[in-house]
């Protein structure tokens, strides 16, 4: 089982043009430091943020307690001119998590709710769970892609590697972000490594680049997400023959 | 003319790696408060930055000396673990001043070099240019979508509306980046509201969401984009009538 | 037993100077956004850190284990341009456990060796310990003197206060750091509340202004702060009528 | 003339008790990021901010214009939970325009008032002023204090020097903040060198340390302290036989 959490800035379309439109620029910056504080207060208990929309982030938060998340919430109730709500889901597969933890939310009222604030809606936490991650890039985008053509190019192609990996991760339930310059990390619980390297397969046919992904498995996104970076070393080093690579945590807890 | 400027983290991939991978949590802090940080710094001087790929910036700069450029590159240069090299360069389209700004930078050796360092290259500066934004967002996403379906779906669902902008924008040398929620900022220097309009409706074809997009017209990406948030503030207030509405900054050089 | 943390940045002095004199502005984003960043990692933890002279904090770290500290220790040199080393003491007497932090630091070089870096040097850990914290403010002081003297004057006098706070509760062992406002913290473990009435008095005495004082004493800083904090709304809001005040968490182990 | 600007959240005291009293680790967060944020953006527009009291900042801002104040003052706002009212004054001494600035801010009611909101009192703005300020340092402190003595006795001792320097200086109309590790920056418009060099002499009498000061003037804090900072240099490096220095900005007006 692994555990997610969904964070939504409280009534936030609605702020953001009250009374007026505020500034992009100052939206922009809250937004950014808002994800970095919540990285840096979920990483401190094992956890690990996406950014996902900004004003709807999604969370891996195995072994972080309701306690941890009211602290959270709190903190950052105190420090920023918004509040936010969360939900929490447990699921076999990162995508039964996060829809469980939405569901949970969803009940306490829209996120437009000028009433709905600060909730914290818990639908299920993950006992003795685990965290699946694949931090998967592009092989050699510097030399074919950042020194050779346009930075708006670049950014496109990307972005299509990044649409393929959405669609055909989603077929088995498993989660994908973009987390900068040629990196994704799928959150993977229950795929094979078979499967995945059909998937990079896949991107490799559509547009002729080929994708590496390194694997951690793991009781916290904190590990699994070390593990899967050292696992992306080994393909880089050329320690593993296959583009799929898999490093597990000693005496897993299933 | 409108002017962008290309920031690239210099030597970024092999840092985040060396000597072991980088706790991933702290590559996204890093990665989003370098991000805030700059769109202070750019803001304060009439600029705009969009996150892009986080290790590779595009901002729009006009009105933003060369001098300033620099104090900017030491500023940041000064305070973290990773110093920027920039680019910039001017052009009728967005598309053509990044890619004069990335050109001109690529001129000085690869993003990966370790040689490389604090470069800021000038290919050219718009004197008297101006900037087009379109502010672009979908109509009644948080009844439709977020109350609704699952975190994940809705940010697969951006995605793809995401996806056919870039491409149809992509046609007129307009560039679009996600501004986080379900909304989007194109830089689109000569493009006409109708031609927006039947971008809008394709996506409307496609996906059955119908978008809205106020545009600005102004001296600086910081008035522009106020301007532009306040013609869409017009549209949905129901004050005009058409899905694309502009307003242009008064008395406006070109 | 209270625990403390010294935090220094390694070789600052002349990182600031090198190779030229860094911009002053710069470098106090970069310690206030330190400080900022410790007291968010401290305070996850249950600590609390004093910003003190900026490149050497003190912190509490009572129940922070080894692990946490080098925790900590990394994800600052993964995102900033300096590290920081530390050094770990207890001690019955906040002033001995800073003491014993220190000497256990000291004995790896100077703070100003190129050589020195990332320590993590360990004189003792208080296995379960105390935390007793005063928070003490000036009684009116908005009335008195912010809305009346210019605000330079009102600083010299809180700075006079400060003096005679430290002097004085320099003589009991106890700790005490400015907080902001007309804020200070006393680390004070052991300090009776008569004795620290009777420092509040010799205050009043030589400036003619009242303090009062609200004392909390728990297993972690974070916890003992926020008793304080309780224990000066009760002086404030009359429930008590003396100037010091103590709120104690249940079942404390000593 | 120098030009100050008083910078003050409103009605902070009562909002970090409400309605229970807030963390104070998420205080002390919020006030040193909003006020590394305030230098970053005063610093954009060659301006310089002191952290004072945190709650009552206290900034130089020659060449800063009453629509960059607003601009600066509309950009917290939308950042933070808190909002801030400025005032600002010029003088012939550092005294004397942080005296107009807070009087001019006082006419608008009480800090504490829940009505006096995003207030910008201007009493006076200084055409064509100039910057005089004095980094002054203790010479060989690591060696005799840092790496010899416990943490809290050097921040004591840091403090003494701190006092005294603070009550010399006021005799001059003289300006001293704190900005960490052993330095102090002096506002000193108006101080010879030769005065500075008996206050620094007084220090030495009554502590048996000996200081320096490397003195800058200029048309704006940031440039002012940058000379300073190289002036300082030459005295450390004994291109100059005095203990103070100055260097100014060629060609200044007034």
């Amino acid at each position: 089982m692994i555990q997610m959490t969904l964070i939504q800035i409280d009534n936030y379309g609605p702020w953001t043009v009250t009374p007026s439109p505020k500034a992009e620029s100052d939206l922009q910056i809250l937004q950014a430091e808002l994800y970095a504080d919540l990285e840096q207060q979920f990483a401190a208990r094992g956890g690990l943020v996406f950014f996902t929309r900004f004003d709807n982030m999604l969370a891996i938060s195995n072994n972080i307690s309701i306690e941890d998340h009211k602290h959270i919430q709190k903190s950052i109730g105190n420090r920023y001119p918004i509040t936010i709500s969360m939900g929490i889901g447990a699921g076999n597969t990162p995508y039964d998590a996060q829809y469980n933890a939405t569901k949970a939310l969803q009940k306490y009222g829209s996120a437009q709710s000028p009433k709905r604030k600060e909730i914290l809606a818990v639908d299920s936490i993950a006992e003795n769970g685990f965290v699946q991650i694949a931090h998967i890039d592009i092989n050699g985008i510097t030399k074919k892609l950042t020194d050779t053509v346009s930075a708006y190019d670049t950014f496109l192609f990307v972005n299509k590697v990044y649409q393929i990996l959405m669609d055909e991760l989603f077929k088995k339930g498993a989660l994908i972000f973009f987390i900068g310059g040629d990196n994704f990390m799928s959150l993977c619980n229950g795929v094979k490594t078979n499967a995945l390297l059909k998937i990079l397969k896949i991107v490799d046919e559509e547009l002729n680049i080929e994708l590496k992904a390194g694997v951690g498995k793991a009781s916290t996104a904190y590990k699994a997400a070390n593990l899967a970076d050292l696992a992306l070393e080994a393909i880089r080093e050329g320690n593993t023959s296959s583009l799929v690579h898999m490093i597990e945590e000693k005496e897993m807890i299933n």
